[in-house]
C-alpha cells in the first residue's frame, strides 16, 4: 500500500509554504479531498514558482531528416483517408498536447501536383508557410491565393478554406503553424467540414494583395472587422527587400538582428489574435547576445545558415530546418557565414502573451552577455 | 508486451482522418518518433473536435460542508507556514493543474483578526471576495482597502499586495479567484516575496474609490496606464442598489437575468487583463432559459437560494455556496424563493476568450429553452 | 482713391516674412489675385503667429443682471413663434457667429410649467445645465429624463430631442451650451423637425441611469456604438459627494483645485465628440496657481462665491454667474470664502482640441504663479 | 439714421423661428446687447440651417496660368526675406482667412537648385506635394527624405522642418497644404523658428520608408506614439502600382472611381490628425455619378486630364491643375480620355469630420445620378 506524500514542495523561505506531513495534517487533507477541496499549502511552492519553467524542451528538427518521410507519407495514405497528409513536430515535454512548443502546434505537408485538400473551417487560427515545390494555392473564404517559396497566408479562426496544389505545379511541402493545443486547453475549439467540400473562388486570384497590399495604401472602402489580417497572402521578396533596406537604415536589435513582424495593416498589429509571426535578417558574421521572455516560439530557417544557444545548448541549423525557443529559456542566434545573410522565419503566441500582460523579457547580463554551452548530450 | 495502437480516433465522415493500422504504418509512426514527430492523421480527430468538451466537470460546494474544514485550518498551520492559510476548490477533472473550473484557480481563505498575510507580487492576476467576517482589508500597491461582505478587491498582476484582518475585527473567510492554472500553462508564472513582508500605506485608506469610483466621472489627472481597473475595490451595497434599478429598468437576458459586468472606468472593460466579474440578480421566481458559451465560470452565491442545471445535472444552491459551469456547458439558473430575489457573483476567464477571439454562444433550441435534468446519481 | 497697402504684417526675424511694397510687387500682387491667388508673404506672419490669441473676451455674465431680461422673454414671444425662448450669450468678440466664447454657443432658456419645446435633432451637439426651478424634464430618442438644480443632460448629435417643464412644476431656467458656431464654421450644420412635432417616451424615465450610472458597472449587453455617452444625465448630488470624497483623498491640481470630468462610462473619455464637461470644487480660501491653455472655456457657479482672474483682469462671481475663459488666456481661480466649497461647472471643446492634437498648456512661472492684476477699466 | 433689422431670418414652419419686429422687442433687443446678450429667435435661423451652405466656391486653378507667375516670384523675392517664396490659393469666398477651401490653406512654392528654407516648427499640419522638378528634399525631426515629382511627404504639426533643392537638382515647384485657416481658427496656433535655421540629418536619407513603407511589415521597436504617420514620405510609383492592381481586383466607388487612402502604418488611419490624403484612378472613359459630403477637398490632377462637376458648374482640367469641391457640394468627376488612366491626388479635414462625428454623405438620386450643367458664366 502507497502512502500519499503531501509534503513534496516545502521551502524554507519567507513567505513561502512550509509545512511537514503529520498524521493529523495527512488526515485533514483526506478530509478536504472527500469535499473537492485541497490544501494550498501542499501545492503552492509547485503553482506559484519563482519564474517559469517551460515543459517544452529545445528541439532542432533537421530537414535533411524529415523530408524523405515527408514524401513517404504519400504512398502510404490518400488525402481523402488522411483529412491532411501531415507530420506534426512532436515535442518530447508536449507529447500529450501534439504541440511543436508551447501551445503552438506544427505539421509538415505534402501535396503532389493536382490535389486539393477539403475546405473546413474551425475556431483555431492557422499559417502555411511554403518550404519547397512550385503551383501551391490557398482559398480563403472565396479568395484564392498563389504561394511560392518563403511566402506564408493565414486561413484565420472562423474561415472557410482549402489548400491545393495547381496541376502544372511540382510537388509542395509547406509548413502548417496553429494554436491547436492552446485552443483546445482553452475549451473552444470546434470545427466545421464544408458542405459542398471545396468553395467557390468569389474574387479574382490575389485580389487581397491588390486590397491590402500596398505600403501607407489602403482602399477607400474598408469593409473589415474581422480580428485578422485581411491580407492573409505575405510574400518573401519584398519581405526580403524590406529587411535589407531596415537593415541599410537601421542598427536593429542586439538579440535579433533586423526584425520586422508582419502586421495587420488596418491596425499595425500582429496578423491574427493568436498568432504573431516574424521574419528577421541576421547580417554575415552576426552574433546576437542573449535574452530570454515568455512566449513560445518556432522558428523556420528560410535562408542561409547558422546556430542558435537555448539554454545553453547549440543547435546548427540550415536552410528549412526548424527550431524551437520555449517559454523563458535563454537564446541567441549566430549567422555562420562571413559574407551571406541568414533569415528567419517565426511564428509564436507573442499576441497571447501581449493581450494577457504576460510578456516579459530579460536580457542576460553575464559574460558579455552570452551563455555557456554545454557540451553536447 | 503491449502493442501500441494509433487509430483509436478515427471517424468515417469526409474531411476527417480515417486509417486504420496496418504494419507498414506502424513502423512508419515509429520512424517519425525516432524524429520526435508523428503523423497528424493518427490525432487529428483528438485534437480537432466538433466542439469544446471540457475536462472539467460540474461541482457545487456547499459552504454548509466547507466552513469547518476552513475554519479548522487554523488550529492546523499558522499563516507563516502555510504561507497563506488556504483550502482550495479542486475540481475532478482538474486536479493535475489544481483548478476549480478550466484554467481558474479558486480558494477560501480564514483569517483571524490581527492577524495579516505577507506581501508579494506575481504575474497572475486575483481577487478576493469576502464571505463573512468584519475588518478585512487588503492593500494594493500602497493602497489599502476595508472590505465588508459581498465586497470584493483585485490584486492585479504585477501589484504588490497582502490581506489582514484588523485587530478589533471578527474572523474573516473570503474566496480567492486567481488565474494561476492559466499563467502557469502559459509558461508566465513570476513570483516575489515583499523584501519588506509588509509594505506601507502610501494613501487615504479607499483613496481609489475617492479616485475612481464615482458614476461618470473621472479625476481630472487620470495617471494610470496599467491593463486593469485602478478602482480595485468593487462594493456589496451600490452593486446592488445597481442591480434593482436595472431590473426596473431593463428586461435583462432570457439566460442571465439581470447581469452587469464589473468594468474598469478608463476603458469600461473588464477588470483585469485575463478575470472578468460580474454580479446577477435573479428576480423572484424567475427561471432562465438554457444557453451555452466557451470560458469558464465559477458562481458564489451572494444572496438567496435558488437551482443552476449544468449539463441536465441539476445543483440546488444558497447564500455562500460556490458552483461552476465548464466551458461549453448548457447552463440554466432559476431563484427558488417566489419572495425574495437572488444575486449571484461570478468571476470568468471572458475576457481571455474575447481578446483571443474565441468566445461562441448558443441557445438551446428545444424543449422551450429548458433542458431535460437528469436523475441524481 | 484708396491704395491696397500688402507689408502691414512684416517682421525683421529671420524665418519671417519681412517684404516691403514696392510698385513692382504691388503691380504683381494684383495679377496674382486676378487668377484667385496671392502672394503669402504679404500674409504669413498673421497667419502663423507665434502663439494664439484669442478673438474673444473674457466676460462675467452676472446672473443677477441676467435673470429679469430672461423672464421677461416669456411675455414678449410664444415658444411657438421663437421656436426655442432662450436668450444667448454674445461674446464683444464673437458676434459675427453668435459664441460665448470661441466656437461655443450658450443661452438661458426660460420654460414654463406645462410649457414643451418641440422635438428636433441637428449635428450640433448639446448640453443643458439646470439653473433654477422644478419639473424640467428632457427626452433624447424616447428616453425621458428628470432634471433638478445643477444636473446637465446630452442631447447629442444626431439624437430627437425635446424639453419640458411638468404641468406641477416651477418654472425652470436653464443654460444650453452647443457647438452651433464651431459646426457652423465647419460646415456640417443640419437641421430637422421632428414630423410629430413630439416623440413618443419609449423606456422607463430615467432609464439610462439605470444602465449606466451605477459606478464599474455596466450592463451585461452593451449594444451601444454611438459617438456619445449612453449615460445622458449627470445629476448634481452624486457630483458634488464624488468631489468631496476625492477632495479627501488628493490634493488636487494646482491650477483647477479638485477637478473631475464627466465621462463616457464606457470609454472613460468625454461625454461628447466635440464638447467636454467638468466640475471642480475649490476648497475653502484656495487661491489657484495661473496657467494658460488652447481651447474655450465656458463656466457656470454652481456653488458659492470667488473670483477668477482672467488675462490680469478680476472677475467676481456668485452662484449662478457665467464666465468665459478665452483660448491661450492666462487665468486663475479663487474661492473667497474661508468657510464654504465653491463648484464650478463648466463645458468646452476640449475632446476637439485633443483630438486634432492641438492641446497646449503652459503654467505662470513668474511672480509666484499669479498675474498682476490689472486696475478694473 | 439707419434702424436695426432683427427679423431679417424669419420662417414659417413649426419648430423654427418667426417673430416680426415690434417696438416693444427692438427696445428688448437693445436691453439685452447691452449685457453682451442677444434674442435666440433673431438668429436661430440663419445659426441652424436645415443643410450646410458653404461659403467657400468651386474654382479650377488652371497650372498654364499660375505657372509663370509662381516662376516670377524668384525674381521679386528672396527666401530670406519672404520667409517661403509661395502663392497661395485665394479661394473668394474665404479671403478673410486665406483658404484655398473650407479650413484649407494650399499655396504654390518655387525653388532653385542650391536653395534652401529655413527650419520652423508649428502646430499646424503640413504636406507637400512635388509637382515638377528634380532634387527636392525635406527633412523632418532629423529625417531626410528626396522628392520626386507626384511624391508628396508630411511635416507634421510639431515637428521641426525644412525644405530644400539640392545644388545638381532642377528648379521644383510644390503645392504646400496646410490647415492654417483651422488652427487659427481653433486658436491654437504656435510657431517656432529653428535656434540653428537648420536641423542636422540625424539619420539614414529616407531612413522612414526603410522601417516603415513595406506592406504588412512593421520594424520590431516601434518607438512611435506621435499622432501622426512616421512613413512621412508617400512615393508616386508604388501608389500608381497599387491603383492599377486594384482597380484589376476590384470595381471601385461609382463616386470616386479606384480610390485609396494614404494611411498611418501603425492604426491604418489617416496620415495626419487633421488632414488626410488620397490618390484615385479614373479608368479610360470613366464618368463617376455624383455623391456630396461634408468636408472640404482639394484635388491635384497627378495624371491626365477630365473634367468635373460641382455644384452644376463644368470644370474641365488636365495635369496639375488644382480644383476644389466644397463642403456638402454635389460633384463628380470624369476622366476625358478614352485609352489613358487619369488620377487625382487629395488632401481635405476628412480626419476632422470623422472625429468630431460630423461626416455625412448623400447619393445624387435624380437623373441616373448626375447632376444638370449649367451653363458656364
Amino acid at each position: 500500500m502507497t502512502t500519499m506524500t503531501y509534503d513534496a514542495h516545502r521551502e524554507s523561505v519567507a513567505g513561502r509554504a512550509d509545512v511537514e506531513d503529520t498524521p493529523e495534517l495527512v488526515a485533514y487533507y483526506g478530509d478536504l479531498a472527500r469535499l473537492k477541496t485541497a490544501a494550498l499549502w501542499t501545492v503552492a511552492n509547485k503553482i506559484e514558482p519563482w519564474q517559469p519553467k517551460s515543459e517544452s524542451v529545445p528541439v532542432l528538427w533537421r530537414y535533411r531528416d524529415l523530408r524523405e518521410h515527408v514524401l513517404r507519407s504519400v504512398s502510404l495514405v490518400t488525402p481523402e483517408k488522411a483529412g491532411r497528409r501531415v507530420i506534426y513536430l512532436d515535442n518530447p515535454g508536449r507529447r500529450e498536447v501534439a504541440a511543436a512548443v508551447g501551445w503552438l502546434y506544427s505539421g509538415l505537408q505534402v501535396m503532389h501536383p493536382g490535389e486539393a485538400a477539403s475546405a473546413h473551417a474551425h475556431s483555431t487560427s492557422a499559417l502555411r508557410f511554403i518550404m519547397e515545390g512550385r503551383g501551391a494555392y490557398t482559398i480563403v473564404d472565396g479568395h484564392k491565393m498563389t504561394l511560392g517559396v518563403n511566402d506564408f497566408v493565414l486561413t484565420p479562426n472562423g474561415s472557410w478554406h482549402e489548400h491545393g496544389v495547381e496541376a502544372d505545379g511540382l510537388p509542395c511541402i509547406w509548413q502548417d503553424g496553429l494554436d491547436i493545443p492552446l485552443v483546445n486547453a482553452l475549451e473552444a475549439g470546434f470545427f466545421k467540414v464544408h458542405p459542398d467540400m471545396h468553395q467557390q473562388v468569389a474574387y479574382p486570384v490575389d485580389d487581397s494583395l491588390a486590397l491590402w497590399g500596398a505600403p501607407g495604401l489602403r482602399p477607400h472602402d474598408v469593409g473589415w472587422s474581422k480580428p485578422y489580417s485581411p491580407l492573409f497572402k505575405y510574400q518573401w521578396e519584398p519581405t526580403y527587400e524590406a529587411l535589407k533596406r531596415l537593415a541599410a537604415a537601421s542598427e536593429g536589435s542586439p538579440f535579433d538582428g533586423v526584425l520586422m513582424h508582419y502586421t495587420n495593416p488596418l491596425n499595425g498589429g500582429h496578423v491574427m489574435a493568436t498568432i504573431g509571426a516574424s521574419m528577421q535578417l541576421l547580417r554575415p558574421g552576426f552574433e546576437s547576445k542573449a535574452h530570454r521572455h515568455t512566449g513560445s516560439f518556432l522558428y523556420q530557417v528560410a535562408k542561409g545558415r547558422g546556430y542558435s544557444i537555448i539554454n545553453g545548448q547549440r543547435f546548427d541549423w540550415q536552410e528549412r530546418d526548424i527550431f524551437c525557443v520555449p517559454s523563458w529559456a535563454w537564446h541567441e542566434h549566430a549567422n555562420a557565414s562571413a559574407t551571406e545573410d541568414a533569415c528567419l522565419f517565426c511564428f509564436s503566441d507573442l499576441p497571447v502573451m501581449e493581450k494577457l500582460a504576460l510578456y516579459r523579457e530579460e536580457a542576460l547580463a553575464d559574460r558579455g552577455g552570452h551563455q555557456t554551452v554545454l557540451p553536447a548530450a
